[in-house]
């Protein structure tokens, strides 16, 4: 292990993350929230005061291996998260330290599930803050690092970062790639600010919702969530950025370089859009009963479906009171989630197929054992190390689960609560059912219990590999590097 | 596809089915119930008649691989225990047919769900069939068969009906392989109710409860269950009959031959000891505060360890009262089960032990991509299309599930009964919480909802592969020999 690139490498980014608080600063100087604006300022500049002497000295190695960039990647994730709660704590807004952990966590990870029950009275200043994290660890801290000062070591960092199984380089070289992410992805959020201007929402309102959106987030900054504006021209823009951002950003800049042909042909996009169709198809017509018009209906359940599915968890009903049939699509679009290389969560469209491929060339092998055994993903043969990976994922994150079930067990409450939880926060979506709907918090949990769900909460966004690999001991040994 | 071979050992083994219709024929003209007893031989005669002509036919083909042996035991396995369910029907004392399949089915598969409120004013050869269903679905129909008369294709048809990733011979000859199984079982079996019968129980429950436990089904001829006996005793019979027959077979074989030492180094043994104490202390412990004594919880936590565990469904207790950590383990053990090559049903102890050595490789492969990656098992490197089997078995597991979880929603109701329902039918068990609880039944479930249900509990007994095998348009294809 290269610890003196670690060092470097953390200390950059939480230099770049340091500045990240003087945006919440100018919310709050705007907002004429004088002592919210002098906690960020004060967070911030302590951070940079810390980071800058070890992101000056130059590492003494400057080798990097997938190892390095796993560690460098988890050990940021758990550093600056922590370090991004103390606004929480310190202005009074989350007067307990685990529970701005938490808040803190579930808004990096896009999460959105949160312990408050009341967002309205909270400064302007704070509920930013809130919806900026979504919007920075949807495309992660790493890639910001690479995409502003762009590093030989671009993808190593980008590949542990970025969620799915394969991560490639969009564009030839890898730290243009981060950058082309960005700005992508700057360009989307803005468009869906405009648009959500465009229907009478407020600018403050418009960019937190936006930014919600963009990292597939949730925290709302109204105590109604999405369905308190009475608007379906903005749920409709909420359901299109939402659905936007759940697609594989590579696939905007095939659209940008004429290359229609493989945007049509992705096989990834097209489950994910059937999927959300079915869903929407069957929910529509199993809670028209409950609503007046089969227009209505088919608003929220779109609404909801995208949200689910793409780990946003932004909310316009309350899909507990929805029939059972409804609740279980839901609960089964969280494992699936969003496609892979989006800032949506979950176990990844990608993954399914690329599961259900190779499940199914393993049976026809049983039926005709002679016959050639090639997974093929998007027209091209994918290696066995993919596929490997892909199913030694799906075994580790569901020992995650049990184990996180058992944890949270402890705390008594009803089944559907406590399995929906776990699976709400492993995938990054915000809402489950029971005692965590979207109408509930996770407030009542016991602080042991918010420490698991942030645990899950990251583990799920760095899709496990980064924390395992930084939590083994032999990593560490001088003798493994 | 051998159609002749097909035809041969269905009409052989459904010859061998209609004789176990004279043991409850039996016992129902002892307990002087004529009525059943004319049921069961009218319907015992027809199947005979039915099957004679097409056994005595030799095949014009006697190939058979793995595809034809999948075939026979899916076919089999729909076709007997409809077969089985008619005396229910005929009988009056399940009247509606759907209802007698599922009864059925769940009792060849040594499930031990039950769709009856009542089952005490049953007759008395009723109450045998159901409880002997489990002890010849336990072991399975073909491998008695295959016992009672020796055959060249022992082999791929033990290993299509028995459970677990890698059914080897016991004995060097397969066909004696499974003589020996059942004379082993029939050994237990007996010894079970002897003890039973010393602790004062009568005999006809001694023989039905041991039959169950054998099984390791879980139908109770009492409507309190195995609590009504309110013997310690008998309990603490039944818990140690239960962990027995959990255990892989060809460790009583090892323990006959004096090779001790295998059965002390066997992996799966130690597992599957170790995760019952642990889950008995836990639970012993959490339930400690609703018992007078602390004996009482763990006599309690113990039985339904076991009882779940090994896949029975036997009750002492009502665990939907128990807190929800100790329900939490017991759901997570139903998915475990019991060890490979027992009666018990569940993923299988053994799978999870190759689950986790092979991911635990990988993980190590990745932090030390030069390490060698050989996946150990009982100390023997494990091959790699065992370790496959065993990762695509898991997705086809949790992909049906999934598709079980949407298809029982439709029922609406609560998540935990809905989800557990699934759990403990696919895996074979019997019980789960809610609706379903220990106290409660599968009555209320629609029609559909039975089918899904005995759908789920061929699926989990035969570990899926024979029912996909035999549902592929493929293997029926001329051709395709």
């Amino acid at each position: 292990m290269n610890k003196s690139i670690v060092i470097h490498y953390i200390s950059k980014a939480m230099l770049i993350g340091s500045a990240l608080f003087l945006l919440p600063a100018a919310v709050s100087l705007y907002f004429g929230e004088k002592d919210t604006m002098l906690v960020f300022l004060i967070i911030g500049i302590c951070i940079a005061l810390i980071s800058t002497p070890l992101a000056i000295i130059k590492p003494k190695n400057k080798n990097m291996f997938n190892r390095e960039a796993l560690v460098i990647t988890a050990l940021l994730w758990v550093i600056y998260p922590v370090a991004a709660a103390l606004p929480f704590y310190v202005s009074g807004a989350i007067p307990n330290f685990v529970d701005a952990i938490f808040e803190s966590i579930s808004g990096f990870t896009t999460t959105g599930a949160t312990i408050l029950s009341e967002v309205e009275s909270l400064p302007k200043g704070i509920l930013f803050w809130r919806s900026f994290s979504h919007w920075v660890g949807g495309m992660g801290v790493l890639v910001l690092l690479i995409a502003i000062l762009p590093s030989s070591h671009a993808m190593p960092l980008m590949r542990a970062e970025c969620a799915g199984p394969q991560v490639g380089k969009i564009v030839p070289k890898g730290r243009n790639s981060a950058a082309f992410l960005y700005i992508i992805y700057a360009v989307l959020t803005l468009l869906t600010v405009i648009f959500l201007l465009f229907g009478g929402m407020p600018l403050f309102d418009s960019v937190c919702n936006a930014m919600g959106a963009a990292g597939t987030g949730g925290f709302s900054i109204r105590n109604g969530g999405i369905g308190d504006y009475q608007s379906a021209y903005a749920e409709g823009v909420i359901t299109v950025a939402m659905i936007a951002f759940g697609i594989n950003f590579s696939l905007y800049y095939f659209i940008l370089i004429k290359r229609f042909k493989d945007v049509l042909k992705n096989f990834e996009l097209r489950v994910y859009l059937a999927v959300i169709a079915v869903a929407t198809l069957i929910i529509g017509i199993n809670i028209s009963p409950i609503y007046e018009t089969a227009a209505k209906s088919f608003r929220y359940a779109i609404f909801q479906v995208a949200s689910i599915m793409t780990s946003t968890g932004y909310g316009t009903a309350d899909f507990c009171q929805w029939p059972m049939l409804s609740q279980m699509i839901l609960i089964i679009l969280m494992f699936i989630g969003a496609c892979a290389g989006s800032t949506g969560g979950g176990f990844k469209v990608q993954r399914f197929v690329i599961m259900y491929k190779s499940a199914m060339k393993y049976l026809k092998k049983i039926v005709h054992p002679n016959s050639v055994n090639l997974v093929k993903s998007d027209d091209k043969a994918m290696d066995t190390e993919t596929v490997h990976g892909v199913l030694y994922y799906f075994i580790i994150y569901m020992a995650l689960i049990m184990v996180s079930l058992l944890l949270l067990a402890i705390n008594n409450v009803d089944f559907g609560t406590t399995f929906t939880s776990v699976v709400t926060c492993i995938n990054n979506i915000g809402p489950g059912i029971g005692r965590v709907g979207p109408t509930e918090n996770f407030g009542f949990y016991s602080n042991f219990s918010k420490l698991v769900l942030s645990a899950d909460m990251l583990l799920g966004r760095l899709e496990c590999l980064p924390l395992i690999i930084m939590m083994s001991p032999s990593v560490w040994r001088k003798k493994s590097f």
